[in-house]
């Protein structure tokens, strides 16, 4: 259940205030040179610090623990931990009892009898992410070739993005957000009618990730609106090029060789320092809550890298299933 | 590839105008009642024939050939399979030089080099949607205790479907459509953190229903415009009850005990009565493409039993996992 | 449950005296030649009729009712259905009560609530090995490069086999046996060190086949018998070629380019003619039981070619998924 | 590849001289009391040090690093960790061209390009045995109802193990032997007739062992050698119980309640002192081998709790799977 793919296959781990967090990548093929460094520019752009985002910072440094020698990919499984190291575990016990709206702290302690880790959302975090970056990052150099691109287009409705999450912050609350995904130079052939369609994977892949409320590929909802003779794509040449590109790259589960399109919705982030209510379970009562500490107001803004990385880990997966 | 689950499994395969499509069945629990006569109610909800849909009536009887024994489930895997009837395969040959917009004619024959059964899209036919739905049928008696209701709530970006309908027909055109569906009496705890959330694994089934392209859960793409204090859910009682329910029911990839709520996007259908043009692989250039025959102006009619289906096979899995 | 493979993957279904028999091949590439008298060779090997086997001769006829489609494989799944015929079931309501040993009669029983079918094994019956003989012949067309034999090599411990057999149905009694398979023309490198071993691939398949109780590869049993001197095989030439193949062509759970070589060992047939004891379940006590019909004296007979589709359908799995 | 499991899910991962070796296990149940001295016992046992094993001795610490919290399994993926220390790794960069005998050396160079990490069999090593006993302790504990027991009851063919071992280390030379495992109050109904009897996948993890070659459940082997009247265990009882246990506790693929009983027979360690011959890679000729350094004469002696490890691995994934 912690596990995803077929041939690059990912199995992550580890809590958000535990010991570490980490990812054990199989299928991986040898020979691709890799080391610590590589991770690093995938991984500051997911990183918290900027306007918007949470001031807890982590040194977030990674660490190759198997599947590398010599500078190499040696085809064994390739496991990258990070230690947590900025933790601070107090400001949690609260919500045991009054679990946070919209967080995972009520379904937590019920699916696991309360012997879940609460501390900072434990394995439900959006720490959890970060392993899921470096795993991108070796995704994405099992298929050089392919040219992936995820960016946020739109903040709370609005395309003027530092007003619109100052203003939200100015009012202690926080903001959704639609992060868009082109990835450029893709194969025609990849996927499977059923069930493994290219759209199945990637959105298989990207409802795992904590915020993500939605997905559309190509016109997307918008295709609900329109009628057939504006919605086709008209093929002009032999690689299968079409005129517009309404699908998004994918016709009946499989890819056509144009460029593959896909917008994911962000809800907003849940904390907020606006006072709400939650229900209280040791007085058994709805209650005042006040969450301290320190959070994003605009989680959406941290989650391109991440949509990129699970766009890479789905092609990788493809590709490698192809060949 | 072609089969979906983890507990209660799926495996899919036919072709359109081959000799079956069919169905096969695992893990099922033994002891529940079923009869061929238990399919005829969804099969009859999926069938064609009303305004919008295609004339190309089959009968879509289902024959139950293993796994069911003195009208009991037996434990052992169930196969369903429904005889291809009503085939006109001529129509189709001209597709193998002209493919089809947005349709899966040329990526078919780039993937299978040309050794697809192109009649009638083949194993890519939205005929292949039966046998989903029969598996639907099945797995909604798993889970008896769970109420499933899928329909449809715009065509064409319109709420007035018949009219909009009949529009576009006159006008040898298609539309596409939005399906709402709703499950009640969810339990809490169902579905995983990472990778195997309830929007995922739902998502992925979605996505291998051909024409659906997007999904969103609960609010759903809406979130990405709201603000934290708009969006989050207040906690009323002790079994978690929300007084909005902008989650959809699921909340850090479980389900919470509140209605699960998601949309579909259907795409316009993409065979229209209309001229049209694509690349002509026999001449090596764009030219006029007229598609003949019975096709359905609306596709979305007839998709809600088939997102019901989808639905309970996932819903059946997660509490076959559960317990 | 009733699935195998990464690749090539199969899932079997039906019952002994249901409608049918059947398998679900998924994987296998498109562009095979591959028509119903390909499998009538491999399908006659397993048949009755010989001497030691049963005289209940069923007349086996394959269908391919999908993935096929002018005499090629099309890539999409293939079904290949068997109807039952020669059905007497009377035979078998006494098994409810007085479970026959060594017969699943009395698991089967626990393990469905008593939902199974019983008749003839039902999901448990030999007759489920025909299809996996079907799917045999496809894996073998995957794979034409390697050459695949098993022959029986000893029954009751010898190797004059027809007296053996002989002497054993004059006492209404049944008899074991020792299987050897070769495959020839192996690659090197196919199989993982964790967990997909070659070895741990084949047993897994081979203990699916009703009645194996034993695997070994290379010197197997021997090699527990030998010192480190003896048992090495010496490499001798630049392809691996080693001068003794003690390892069966299996080393570290690779395969090293030598002849795969492997033994299974088959329990005597269950059913017998002599009486025998078990407990009745309705009386609550041991009493006697006699099995009447038709039986295979020495089912290992006509198990070499099951053993050769399990070993074609494992080495098809790791070839394209090495490609 | 290196994951195994349906419901209790490992992947192992790591290399005998890289930095750790490891394993991460989902599916665990919440609620269980662990902590790192719980392995010590187990792993005690596999260590080296005693006569007939290697005087290489690892620390061998566990390291909990996810999935435990306040000392109780949360239900998330515990992950577990041991750091390599007592590392010499120049010992084996001449095994790059002279690979030995019945090691994975030519196999891993082959299937991996040269990119393998070669130093004490890297990802191959027995060393990546200690993470499973790992695994099987936390098996064991999600069913403490299950007693099981493995011992070594020959090494080279003989029951007089001391002497045996005795004089093969005086010879410079290796044994093998035979381990059986009984597992005591399984219940019924464990296992499926196609593809996952228990057989299937216990053998499917013993073969993930290094150095196993063989094994057989029951009466195994020599059950090819018996008439079916002296095979049949006679059913005595109303649980069940058999007068005899030729079946091994499985029939139909299906425990039938009496204990599970199997035998695998373990190859001699392929390193030994003696001199050997292999090819020369660089010389392109056989040539001589000397093998230096500590190994163990009798590998055999250190597996049982190996042996313990895998089939409580198994047992759990199929009692998970069956409540």
């Amino acid at each position: 259940m912690n596990s995803f793919g077929r041939i690059f296959r990912i199995s992550i781990f580890g809590e958000s205030h535990g010991a570490l967090v980490g990812i054990c990548i199989d299928g991986c093929r040898q020979g691709i040179k890799l080391c610590e460094n590589d991770f690093l520019h995938d991984i500051q752009r997911r990183k918290s610090g900027k306007q918007g985002t949470t001031l807890r910072i982590e040194s977030d440094t990674p660490q190759i623990v198997s599947g590398v020698f010599n500078g190499f990919t040696t085809g064994s499984p390739i496991t990258i931990l990070f230690k947590n190291q900025n933790i601070n575990s107090e400001d949690y016990l609260q919500f045991k009892t009054q679990p946070r709206p919209n967080h995972a702290d009520f379904v937590a302690m019920k699916k696991f009898y309360g012997f879940n880790d609460y501390r900072g959302s434990g394995h439900f975090s959006g720490r959890l992410t970060l392993p899921l970056v470096a795993a991108g990052v070796i995704a994405k150099k099992n298929i050089p070739e392919i040219n992936i691109n995820a960016k946020i287009i739109k903040v709370g409705g609005e395309t003027d993005i530092d007003k619109t999450v100052e203003s939200a912050i100015s009012n202690g609350d926080s903001l959704g957000g639609i992060i868009e995904c082109v990835a450029k130079n893709i194969p025609v052939g990849l996927g499977e009618p059923f069930f493994d369609s290219v759209e199945s994977q990637i959105a298989h892949l990207a409802f795992s990730i904590p915020a993500i409320k939605g997905i559309e590929f190509g016109a997307g909802f918008s295709s609900a609106n329109m009628r057939g003779s504006e919605h086709n794509d008209i093929i002009i040449n032999e690689h299968g090029k079409t005129a517009t590109n309404n699908a998004g790259g994918v016709v009946g589960g499989i890819t056509n060789g144009n460029d593959l399109i896909f917008r994911v919705a962000v809800k907003p982030t849940s904390s907020i320092m606006k006072n709400q209510q939650t229900f209280d379970f040791e007085n058994q009562k709805i209650s005042d809550l006040k969450i301290h500490g320190r959070h994003d107001a605009c989680i959406a803004l941290r989650i391109p890298v991440i949509i990129e990385a699970i766009t890479a880990i789905a092609l990788a997966d493809f590709i490698l299933l192809k060949r």
